[in-house]
């Protein structure tokens, strides 16, 4: 498909690894003064001063994280930037440079390339972080990117998965489910299109949800939110696999249990439709959905007045004593147990 | 070749990601105080204190990068480490901590990654670094890795490439060509492998530079020892593409011209025998064959006298005006232009 959209195609081995990456990075600005170095020595040198570094590190990779026939390259260039970003957000941290690495094959020509990159571009710009290096090499099949975002915190502002205490609030931002249908939605058209490539879908009707799963945000707005109302949350985690394995994670790490109340998911208008008209429970899709990331967190109960009327927050549980384990509370008032990979195992339960 | 390896296969799917992270990485032990949190959560945390942070990355394909029909997985573990490790020893850097990120096809057992991160915490260990994150996502062809290193350093004591001054002495350390006739003896047997697999090669007249092919020593004391002699580099550089190419990278960064003097080239016996069995020029091997991952460097003339006796470190050259061009000074005394990718135009120059 990547072929078909580009009347020029420049082949990447004219321009042999170094052009290449001076080509796609020469419009990259730097706006960190922390970045001493960026791209074009050995290394980058960064200045963190008194803060603390933060690093992670995601992998992407063709046809297992993205499917390029309905990704447009300067989405996923965008959305791999997203989801290493995520990871220093769920930090309470300040994502400042990041470094991309690709693998891509010889099908891929220049300008989708530039795509990418233009993408990526969108991303710094718009998240205020720097591109300081990388890696270009090719790939015997398809397209994999490789992200490391650093980013920097005051020490005592650093959040932990494995700090939550019994009693604290479940807080989560923005709404769940929703990456996960914008999917499904992607899906099926693909396979109409397949059989029809005529046809011309009207997608308005999902909009929201597609583009939660191809033109993700990460929640930067969140840890100067918190600092704003002057909560420093007790844990946090970022929703990357869908609610219940990131509620597992905190609380296995934070050596805690856990309420989490099924009426206080917050979901979309539209991730509720459209679960409907996949016969699925949009509960089940919120819980085990994943690639929302949005931030999962706890507070302590005194902090309940600062964050209780807030638009972008949600209270959607409590953390009780390890030993009380992990429930989901039902619509109903029904205990279920919460589970990892929530998707089969969870419908068992609710036909329970 | 790897499944005949095992006796025992036990597949990775087996684990999830989670529990995969955590089996190949259970025995890394955090050696830096620095290294406020390491693998098991959003992000790692590192403290640079008064220190500025190198930052580099370096991804390797299966069959572009390495073979695994005679790389061992140890050895690939070890060696991805080291290709990263040394440019931060390039910046005149300590190295202190490692992400490492690998996408990887179902055919690999689990033993397979096993012993790939036993390499890994052979490097980890004898380097002193620390593995304090990465991603481990499935592939589908192959393996890939890709290696996140930092580092840490004064900032006075960082080296950059633009650096270089006209009358610099031009310095490297240990010998070069070794890591790419290591390459051609390995492709050789393979080439007699598969035509008698039952031979058994004798290969201990190439174990050198065998060795440094499959697994190189990134330079560690290098600055170490520069440290020690009071010589700090006016540039610096690691040789990863061979000597020409990394030569023309200084110069042009650096605005100069220089002088390369073939005799001064350092060579192994091994690399001169095994270049006249190949019917190669050694001299060519050395500029253009990489891979060597030793350490490139200019220093002031007024630090001859530190350098001029040290077994680890030849004098090869002399920087010079820019408009004087980049030139390699021949065992006949006739001057030849430096050539980026020099080994088809350069073995046209010979010829001239």
């Amino acid at each position: 498909m990547i072929e078909d959209k580009n009347p020029q195609r420049t082949s990447i081995s004219q321009l042999g690894e170094f052009g290449l990456i001076e080509h796609l990075t020469k419009n990259f600005e730097i706006k960190h003064s922390s970045t001493i170095k960026g791209i074009g020595d050995d290394a980058a040198v960064i200045d963190f001063k008194d803060k603390k570094a933060i690093v992670t590190t995601d992998l992407l990779v063709e046809n297992v994280h993205f499917d390029l026939s309905y990704m447009p390259l300067k989405h996923l260039g965008y959305k791999s930037v997203m989801v290493n970003l995520s990871d220093v957000y769920a930090m309470n941290a300040k994502a400042t440079q990041i470094t991309v690495s690709i693998a891509v094959s010889n099908r891929f020509p220049l300008e989708a390339l530039e795509e990418l990159y233009a993408g990526i571009k969108h991303a710094c710009d718009l998240y205020e972080v720097d591109l300081i290096g990388g890696d270009t090499t090719s790939s015997n099949k398809g397209l994999l990117i490789t992200v490391t975002a650093l980013g920097e915190a005051n020490q005592e502002d650093i959040v932990y998965r494995n700090t939550a205490k019994s009693n604290d609030l479940l807080v989560v931002s923005g709404d769940l489910g929703g990456a996960y249908l914008g999917l499904q939605i992607l899906e099926r058209e693909k396979e109409v299109f397949k059989v029809n490539p005529q046809n011309q879908p009207d997608l308005d009707m999902y909009s929201y949800i597609i583009e939660r799963q191809l033109k993700p945000e990460a929640r930067k707005d969140i840890p100067e939110l918190l600092k704003k109302l002057e909560v420093k949350p007790t844990a946090m985690i970022d929703i990357s696999d869908g609610l219940s394995s990131e509620i597992i994670h905190l609380c296995k790490q934070s050596k805690v249990g856990c309420n989490l109340y099924e009426d206080k998911i917050p979901l979309d208008p539209q991730v509720i439709s459209t679960s409907e008209e996949f016969n699925l429970s949009s509960t089940t899709v919120a819980l085990s959905g994943g690639e929302d990331y949005e931030l999962l967190f706890t507070v302590a109960q005194e902090d309940f007045p600062k964050i209780k009327a807030n638009p972008h927050l949600s209270i959607i549980g409590h953390m009780t004593q390890e030993s009380e384990g992990m429930h989901l509370i039902t619509r109903a008032n029904t205990k279920i147990p919460l589970q990892a990979r929530g998707w089969n195992s969870f419908e068992e339960n609710e036909k329970e």
